[in-house]
């Protein structure tokens, strides 16, 4: 297995206690961004503790950060892309990361903003292949007495107090204050619900990839008579599932309520257009998506023939 | 139709709404508390202004609050009681209430707190029978702007700026730092996920209670062995449901929880007592739940014969 390393309480503890539960097979990456001066020896010294903590192997990777999404997106995107090329050399092996109990609260706090039900409240997953996340119950705090108790030196990134990132702000003032006006317990809690919203969102999106599988035709159009008396939660998630795979990227929750109300409030009426210029229309109690601009009104946009170049 | 009113922005703005929308069928309904000295002038103006709204009628009740729960429960059961009786008296008549979208996030806020998932993060139905919550969707700055257009004089409750109350602080501490924090829109955005929870909980609850008919004996014990094979959110939904069939009252998370174990990773193991003294036992391939001290070990505890006596 492969552990991925910052140097931080969170991920040392980790390396820590997968070595310790599987001796000799711990292979350790410690990802160097190179956005901060002497990162390259910073990133050494991890390595240097991994090996010291028993690791089979420890190196280092260097990536180039773009600037697609923000800083902190970036920096994540290109760590994932070359801790997924180590973790394809080493036969897919998983890449256990350090998110703990509190990182997942931070998460769930961060999707509330969004909005967009269980999806974005349902958190990191304990296990999303490659990706596997042994300390999602764990708190910070016993990560860092972890160290401690070990005598593991750690580096703190100053990112993780930075007031310019929403996450250190999530971290040091949304969620003490929270707790405090709450009575405690508030970042256990958000992980409950994180883990209880994964299993809910799971149930219906699987009851909504059979009902999608039922009620398309080959032509990819859709059977709106039968999915209207489905209920909401699965209709949304078939509807969801059936633009994606017609190409419609980045719906949001009012693009989905909105060609809901086709199926599910049929008066003759039109959706407005969704990203991508995809346009939905009900005829003969069936949902088809039409392509762009150039469509031809009333044809479907999947025929049994090619795509049309773009 | 039945429109509760405290004399504040929100009520009266509803009120006004609901005398536009069907003169003449409006009935006024003021609570007095008796919490506060003058509560009930306060609540003879607001009958007044009722009336003055164009109300076909409008009457104060007076209530005694209790202790159970704390200031804010004991208040709203009396509040609730008043209401229901009146809603009885006229037919079973809807209550409106005048539950805005700020009130819904607060709600969602609240119930991150417990941590049990979409039940507690649905929030506020809007039609609860009697409860109808026309309001749901429009902000508290709107009522108030009704209002002034209106010419209403409101009454803002002083509990509704005590930093003892955790709804007043969650509304002038939490809810503002969050969305300076996120960067906006988190009211709506917590009433949106409200409303998707809502869904979703609907839909499983209704799966899970079709699941809990089919899995369920004349003896009341349960099938284990197939339940095994539904989903982690069903199969919790099917339990939850069991156990408050059989009396379980106040069921944590960790409760069903342990019970699912016994179904799901069963090998022997005991579930530790729920609440009420109920036992879950599973033999055969089936759960059966043991009341009491008194239980006798292995019998059934719902027989056909009548309940034993507490």
């Amino acid at each position: 297995m492969i552990v991925a390393c910052s140097g931080g309480a969170d991920s040392l503890a980790l390396a820590a206690a997968a070595v310790h539960v599987a001796p000799g097979a711990v292979h350790g990456v410690v990802v160097d961004h190179g956005l901060q001066d002497g990162s390259g020896d910073r990133a050494a010294v991890a390595a240097d503790q991994l090996r010291g903590l028993g690791a089979a192997s420890a190196e280092v990777v260097a990536v180039e950060v773009g600037t697609a999404g923000g800083p902190e997106a970036a920096a994540r995107t290109a760590r994932h892309a070359a801790l997924r090329a180590v973790s394809r050399d080493r036969g897919d092996a998983p890449v256990l990361l350090g998110h703990t109990l509190d990182d997942q609260a931070e998460t769930v706090l961060l999707g509330l903003g969004r909005g967009s039900g269980a999806r974005s409240l349902a958190g990191m997953a304990p296990w999303d292949p490659p990706w596997c996340r042994p300390l999602l119950g764990i708190r910070r705090a016993t990560t860092r007495a972890a160290c401690a108790a070990l005598g593991l030196a750690v580096w703190d990134d100053p990112h993780n107090t930075d007031p310019r990132y929403t996450r250190a702000r999530l971290r040091h003032e949304v969620l003490p204050l929270l707790d405090e006006v709450l009575g405690g317990g508030v970042a256990p809690a958000l992980a409950r619900t994180a883990a209880q919203l994964a299993d809910d969102d799971a149930a219906l999106s699987t009851l909504a990839a059979g009902r999608l599988e039922l009620l398309v035709d080959a032509d990819g159009s859709l059977d709106a008579v039968v999915l209207a008396g489905d209920p909401p939660a699965v209709r949304r998630r078939v509807l969801r599932a059936w633009l994606a795979a017609a190409g419609a990227r980045e719906l949001s929750d009012a693009h989905v309520r909105a060609v809901d109300s086709v199926v599910a409030q049929w008066r003759g009426q039109g959706v407005p257009p969704l990203p991508g210029e995809l346009e939905v229309v009900r005829a003969r109690g069936r949902l088809r998506v039409l392509e762009g601009p150039r469509h031809v009104s009333g044809a479907p946009a999947r025929s049994a023939g090619p795509p049309p170049t773009r």
